[in-house]
Formats: structure tokens, C-alpha cells, sequence
């Protein structure tokens, strides 16, 4: 694996070939998160795409590099909508194409939560989620530990996001101290962050390092707008246009991956 | 009940309450608000949650501490959602979580001021409505008496918003003079300010208190915003980290509440 | 028809009118892009709605002073609403009032090209898309001449937009060279473009001057925005507020049609 010092650096990287590539990202995800997520993307060079019709989404879900299933705005046109779109990225991960799981507010809904299990079947390439959310579908509590045994039990790498990020696919374990708290007060930006995760893993084929990837750089971007922005509102602005800015001299200066 | 002039004060009370309890406020809301009344929330300190599922809303509205039902983009959906989450949060009101309903554009569509007097009819705990949409459900125009009329008929806090806001729970009526006219210009504002109410009714057992404290502090944020930002794209991030920021010296300064 | 040179004046003018007279526009648009084209189509002077349900939109249609069909989001309940807008505003523009077509994505969904081509059947006053969607609907490449043929084909002003915006009723043609590529990086710029032409239509006869006047005010909004914000966050909301103060000296300056 790369050494987690050159992180930075291939963070910067996985940027770069996003901008060179425009990756096409289809997004499952709710109506609150569909227009800031676009935006997240479009700052990062890829091309977000967000239909759910079920009579159009395998051709949208066939002809993109990544496929993010967000259970926000859970409804059975929803669930037929997942099953075509993993059915169009090769049943589930076993095919070419990378998909990320966000199992959003699953601890509020037993159905949900259900869901998510069974999605977890299928084979995501990441799920990316919050401590409330894992203990939901882990049934036991987050942690490092935890997190390493989630990923390994199915074979997934997971993208505990929080203060601190953990990332792990079983074998390997990372933490991210990079971010802030105003973060959290922008909707959807735990959704935006799961489409960057898609989009890193259309350019990067090792999924634990297109996480921490995707995590430092919204991370790091999200200090930076921070600086510039001291409240939510505008926060959510600069915090696209430091994504869209960053450059590998901030991204050495600031990523904390341990 | 108050007196008129403490108002700054028990706005700035209701804020501070509203951040450290974090009260959940479930949103049946329209697509175009869902976003802005999201960020709105997050910013005033509370928890937002926005799902429509018939299988999951009872779950959410249940477990939320207050419930905004808005009645834009109308639908079949919608009017079931609307059922079960009256139920999960208590039949309309008698039970022990406040409920906000907001009868967006019914002034365009019989069929949504059918349902938005049926609802009327179901307890909510505050109504908040434009001028427009008052005389569609009152069959009066709206004014000063005729809020305390409506809200003395259908033993419900009246919240009429506009130039100046109208409250009034039958017995006792304010005038709110705050505001600013960039806030029509925003999209999901009126929106927003009726989950503002719902987040406010958590923390304020006196609805019509509640209501009040809402309505200055949305409108001296945007008293504030309007300073820094005089054109409505800058002015609807403004006016989140107004009300962000919103302190009680602030409140004490600008409240125009007759 | 208006000499090109006095196009700045016609789009000042344009504008103008869309304030004083407030139309109202309807759009039937995808969930993405609902927000940004309300904030659009508010800060330009218009009054948007959005409701697709179909028990009211023929009510919302039928009140409205233009139609916007956007084929964003495209499914069954979708087509079923354009069906009965359409009824409402005088079925597919022989009545009336006017509409725009904006066939979002159709190169994507072969079903989503199919109904964007029985629309046009159905006779929008405008259509406007990018040069994907304009293959996609007139099987041939998009560019100057091929605008002019499906524009005569159709009976259509057809509004192609890109780097430089082509223009065409069939007889006459327009270039606009107006606008800056950070358009690109908003989601639903383009969308919200079409319904500043539908706004447009409410006030100017002419379609092919009401497209020209809306592009060209759009474009000129973006370089105007893009001068004070360099980053795509940031520009979203600047292009919004260059809009709203839009004046005619800074249109005279900047118009570049040919």
C-alpha cells in the first residue's frame, strides 16, 4: 500500500486524473442532497448524472463509471430503482464498476435499516457513513476496531466519517483528522462526500486509498473555506470552491492521515 | 403572557434553548424547499429530517419533536405521508408534539385548499401562511382582526407573514415588523420560517411565544444579511449565518414587535 | 426583425418588462434543478411555481403566463403532468401561451429522447438544449446550419447554448458570444436558462428576440459574476445577484451578438 505519508500526494493525484477524466458519477440519493452533491462533483471535474426513473436509470447507471446509492428519501420507486441501477454496474461490484453504499439516517428506520443490510450483500465497493449509522448496521458501536471488523466480515471498505474519518478494508486501517465542524451543518455534505468517494474510485483502483483520498480532500477543503468562512451559509459556498482550488502544496501542508 | 418588550429576550432564550437541546424536526416538505429549510434548521441548531416514505415516516415523525407539514408539490404521496405522520405525532396535535402547517400556494389549486382546511381541522399547532394563502383558507382578507378571527375559530396560532408579520392565538395578536424585502426573493423561505416555528414550538410551550421568537429571529437575520448582501443569491447564505450568529444584543437592538 | 446591434437595448427592455409584470412561469423540471431556477427566475422578476401533482397542475398551467417543460427526472408521473400542462396552456402552444422544451440528457435514455421528440411534435415555443441533446434530437451534429434546419423543420426557435449560443426561428439566426465556462460547473444553469426564456416569452412576441434577450442577459450575468467569484461556489450565487441588478449600460457593454 502507499505509505500513508504520501497521502498528499495521492490525493492530489486522484484529483488531477478527475479533472483529466470527467468521470460520469450516477447518483441514487434523496431530493434534499441531489443539487448540492451535483455541485460538489462538478467542482471536482466529474459529470453527476440523478435520475431514478426506472425506465431510464440502467441506461444512466450502464453508461457511468460510478454508481452511489444514498438511502436518504427511502421509497419502493427507490429500491426499484437500486436494483436496476446495480443490475446495469454488473450485479452488485462483482462487474467493472465501483459503487458506494450511503445507508443515510438508517438508525431512525428499521426499513431502512433492512435495506442496507441487504444492499451490504450485494457488494458496494465502499460504504461511507456515521457513527449512529454504523452502530446501526454493525450492531455494535463505532470504533478503529470496529470498523476493521465491519470491512472484513464483508469484504468492503469502510468510511466512517466523523471529527475523526476511519477507513479500513479489513486488512488496512487509516484515521483522517482533517475537516470541521461546520461540515455538519450543510446538508448533504455527507452525501457530497460519498459521490467524491465514486468518483475517486473511477480514477483509482485500490477503493481504501480512493476513500482517504476523496475524505482528505474534503477535509482539507473544508478547513480551508473555514478560514474564509465562519458560518454555515457561506460556508457551504467555499467550501465547493476550495474542492475546486485544491492544489497538492495546500494538500501537503495540511493533510493529518495516521 | 409576555410583555411585548421582553420579546428580544425570549427570542434570544428560545435560540439558545433550540441549540443545546437539538431538537429533531421532521419536514414533509416540497422538493424546491427541502434544501434551504434543511440548512435553515442546521443553522438555527436543530436536526432536520425530511422522508416522505409511507413505510418509514411514522418512524421519523414519531421519533421527531415537532413536525412541519407544507403542502407544496401537492400529491397523493404527499396526502399520505401527511396521515401517517399526523398520526405517529400524536392525532393532530393532541398528543404531546407540536405540529406547524404551512398551506403553500393554495390560493393556486382548490384541491390543496380542500386539503389544507382539512388539516385545519386536525389541531395544528401553528398555521403560517402568506397573505394570499390566508384569504384562500379564511374566505376573508387577510388583517389584523381577521388573524385573530381565524385563529380564534380554529383554536390555532395564526402566523401571517408579509411586510409586517400578523400573530395571534385568538385571545392576544403581535405585530412583527422585522424583515427584509430580499427575502421574498428567496426561494423556500416562507418554507423555511414555518420549520423555524416547528423548531421553536420544541423549546416554548407557549405556541404563540414560539411563533413570535421565530418569526424576529428570521427577520432580524435578515435585517442583518440585507447589510452585508444586497442582491438575493448572496442574501439567502447571508441570512443562514445571520441567524447563525444571531445574539441576543443584536435581538435587543432590532426587535420591532407591537 | 431587431437589427442585432440594438439587441443590448431589446434584452434591457426585456427585462425590464419580466419586472414590472411579474409573470408567472410553471416548471415542470427535475428535482436537482428546481431551487436554482426558482432563485433565477425570482432574482429576473418572475414568479415560479413547481408542482407536478397531477390533480393540480393543470390549475398551476392553466394560471400561469408560460410553461416550462424540462425533462429532467423524466418518469411516468412526469410525463403524465406534461400531458396535462400542456392541455392547459393551450395545447402544445397553439393557444396562448408559450412554453420552452428543455430536453435534458435525452443523449443519455432512449426513452428520454423518444418523448422529447413527441413533444416537439406538440409545438414548444422554444427548445433549448446543448449540442449532446441536439444531436441526439435532430441526428445530425449540432452547428450553425443544422440549428437553422430543425428551427424551419419544426417550426421551432430552436436555442442551442454552448461556448458561443446559436440562435435560429428557421429564417433568421443569432450567435451570442456572451457567458463564461463557470456556468458549466452549476447544476442546473442550463435548466434554469430555459426558464428565463419562458419568463422572457411573457413579454416579447417575438420568440426568437425573447431567446436572444434571455441568453443574452444569462451570459452577460456570468461574465459580470464571474469577475468577482473565480470558483463555481461562490459564482452560483453571484450570477444570481449579476442578474438582478442587470442594467442596460452594462448590457450595452457586453451584448456580443452577431
Amino acid at each position: 500500500m502507499h505509505a500513508l505519508l504520501e497521502l498528499a500526494d495521492v490525493t492530489a493525484d486522484v484529483l488531477a486524473r478527475i479533472k483529466a477524466r470527467a468521470p460520469r458519477v450516477h447518483c441514487i440519493t434523496n431530493t434534499v442532497a441531489q443539487a448540492y452533491t451535483a455541485n460538489v462533483l462538478l467542482a471536482a471535474g466529474a459529470v453527476p448524472s440523478m435520475t431514478i426513473s426506472p425506465e431510464e436509470i440502467a441506461a444512466f447507471a450502464g453508461g457511468a463509471d460510478a454508481l452511489l446509492v444514498n438511502l436518504g428519501t427511502f421509497d419502493a420507486e427507490r429500491r426499484a430503482a437500486i436494483d436496476l441501477a446495480l443490475g446495469a454496474v454488473g450485479q452488485g461490484g462483482q462487474g467493472p464498476k465501483p459503487w458506494v453504499l450511503d445507508p443515510v439516517f438508517i438508525e431512525r428506520s428499521p426499513a431502512r435499516a433492512e435495506l442496507a443490510r441487504a444492499l451490504l450483500g450485494r457488494g458496494p465497493t465502499v460504504v461511507r457513513l456515521n457513527a449512529r449509522e454504523f452502530a446501526a448496521l454493525a450492531d455494535e458501536e463505532a470504533g478503529g476496531d470496529a470498523v476493521a471488523r465491519l470491512a472484513a466480515a464483508r469484504k468492503v471498505v469502510v468510511a466512517l466519517t466523523g471529527e475523526v474519518d476511519r477507513v479500513s478494508d479489513g486488512a488496512r486501517a487509516a484515521k483522517i483528522a482533517n475537516g470541521d465542524a461546520m461540515m455538519g451543518l450543510v446538508t448533504g455534505m455527507g452525501c457530497a462526500g460519498s459521490a467524491l468517494v465514486a468518483a475517486a474510485l473511477t480514477v483509482e483502483n485500490d477503493a481504501f486509498i480512493a476513500a482517504i483520498a476523496a475524505l482528505v480532500a474534503l477535509g482539507v477543503a473544508g478547513e480551508v473555506a473555514a478560514e474564509g468562512a465562519s458560518a454555515p451559509g457561506r460556508f457551504a459556498s467555499w467550501i465547493i470552491d476550495a474542492l475546486y482550488n485544491l492544489d497538492r502544496a495546500t494538500l501537503r501542508a495540511r493533510t493529518r492521515v495516521s
